[in-house]
């Protein structure tokens, strides 16, 4: 293995974010057991695994929602450099750990023991893939200005940067909740996912 | 995490819509299970499963015209918007719970308990994703006609919604009829597909 | 859904295929399983395992080879249409198996029941693709001739279409070969595998 | 099948490799399991698998790595041949493989038989990679220089390869370390990955 200290293209760096991405998002489903035939009633069975469903679209809407930023944040990169390609890669582990995350949430959610450290788990998988995202949006906006374009002037480029901030905030209420409620949590999640969609109820 | 209000290629949009939709259409093999060794004889345990063949085969097909659908319904935009991508995400959303459905479906097709849940889940999933679909074009063709390029007269873009919506039928029926027969279900939802893929018959 | 009467740019059919494909052959791993701990020595756990390597190195350079003549196949042409597509689709499906079928020769190899049914599956499902490659390089040579670019003569298209087919053949040997021995089809599978790679040692 | 003499643009060979390196890094994921319910407390439960997280983020960042390595590589060549394919898929083979190797480490790093052969394997991996990498690298610099854009001299052909045979080194070195201790070889996996984002802390 070698250093690359050469500028590199945007595009393989987006065609390999989009891989990963769609895959974390499309391995959600492998969280969806389905139940073992024969041994209780199947909707009885299906009702009883909520937790799944609602951890899934939490989690896919969070996660498309994240492509979504990603798109923009990489799209106003002329080209990228070695700091940048390893900061997305850290973005990237967040994301790939995610499907994790939201199997330990549906798996605990309901249960007596453990579901407030699962759910705080889950919150805290958001708040981490959040700062990794800040945090490479903070370096490209301050950091590497020199390669945006067009390029954007400073006050523009503290205010796209303060809203990746705000983005955070949910998720720094919504992890030590969990002490208090896991379906805290898992509703605070959901709004944040919610709201990002929400111009769509707007018509467009 | 923030709202993206710029205008968007729709480049990376087919990126990670084709990345989620071959995910999702490859993970469907993972519903073929392998007997156990030793067991029983390998081609009786094989054939047993052949409700595991049949709903990877309708849920490939289905799954493979949807994306050439989706490629029929992107290539018709010059560039996306936050809404569409949005509608896009809920699109992929239903198309990522397949693999799941499909496993649902082959597990209870041949049982006395559950089979007809299980198989109006197995439609129900193609329906939601031929709404999602419709909904998806039907914002593109009437509320973004804009967008278009090369644009469209309003009389064409009409006709093509109206054929997104006839896809929704086969769904609407094949979701109740799992009351009476699973197997029917499974008839209905395999000819669809194989009706998508017809013009292969004549010669094209 | 609806049929999708127009031209088609061969670049989205590229990307979607390049991406069932990467996910098939990246599958295979799941076929690998770590042998639970303290049952018995891992080094003797591992050496009982070795049909599963040699499945996954036989089955991940076939669907290598073929990913390579597919990339092949569609850079001749200029623009695909509905045929083309849902021969693509036929063709991925019958990739999208091989990660099963992978499994199942895995399993099976060494057992004294079953062997020679899952060693003629194997090779059958590779029997399967190639027919289907042939059937959509048949397609495109002949009778979407109009298609291609450059233009080839007919004597050419004829010795890429005679290729495609005997690639046929040592498939058509090696499914019914697993009768005698699935040892046999193994190795003649992987022998084909490392025929198309033999430029290599050449020097290239 | 059928050998492809024609010469080959880089851009679906980069779309594949990302397809393949994006699957097998996302598949790690799959590695974490998580603790059934009511068994033991949640928090020792998860407390116990951390060779299972220490394993992901070595194995993510090494994946990452050699996807920023192969980029670079592959962005060098103007247009590839069969040999630059097939040794592109040897590589890609060897990196299919990570995520076994690395569910291998995860479940033995702890136990008092097997771990040694698992680290052996983990960092083997590695080392195959690598080498792998070097091959194709080598190729590429020394045989196939005519398809390098911008041409290189022999000199900095030369130092590029050197670079990569440097990347070796670790690996020979913590494959057998891992009769000593399998920490030290996951010490030492990590550690290489750690060198290679290090311009990060120099603040790029």
């Amino acid at each position: 293995m070698r250093r690359n200290p050469e500028p590199v293209s945007t595009n393989r760096l987006e065609a390999f974010s989009d891989g990963v991405i769609a895959v974390a998002i499309t391995l959600l489903v492998l969280n969806l057991a389905v139940p073992q035939p024969g041994r209780t009633q199947l909707s009885h069975a299906l009702a009883t695994k909520w937790p799944s469903y609602a951890a899934y679209v939490v989690s896919f809407a969070t996660i498309g929602i994240i492509w979504v930023n990603h798109h923009a944040m990489v799209s106003r990169l002329r080209e990228a450099d070695h700091v940048i390609l390893i900061l997305n890669l850290l973005l990237l582990m967040t994301i790939g750990v995610l499907p994790f995350a939201t199997s330990l949430m549906a798996a605990y959610l309901k249960q007596s023991s453990g579901e407030s450290l699962a759910a705080a788990i889950y919150a805290g998988a958001f708040l981490l893939m959040s700062i990794a995202f800040a945090t490479m949006n903070r370096h490209i906006l301050l950091t590497k200005a020199h390669l945006l374009a067009p390029e954007l002037s400073e006050s523009r480029r503290r205010q796209i940067l303060a809203r990746s901030l705000t983005g955070l905030v949910p998720y720094v209420i919504a992890t030590p909740l969990a002490l208090v409620s896991p379906y805290v949590t898992l509703a605070i999640c959901g709004a944040v996912a919610a709201f990002y969609a929400l111009p769509l109820a707007s018509g467009g």
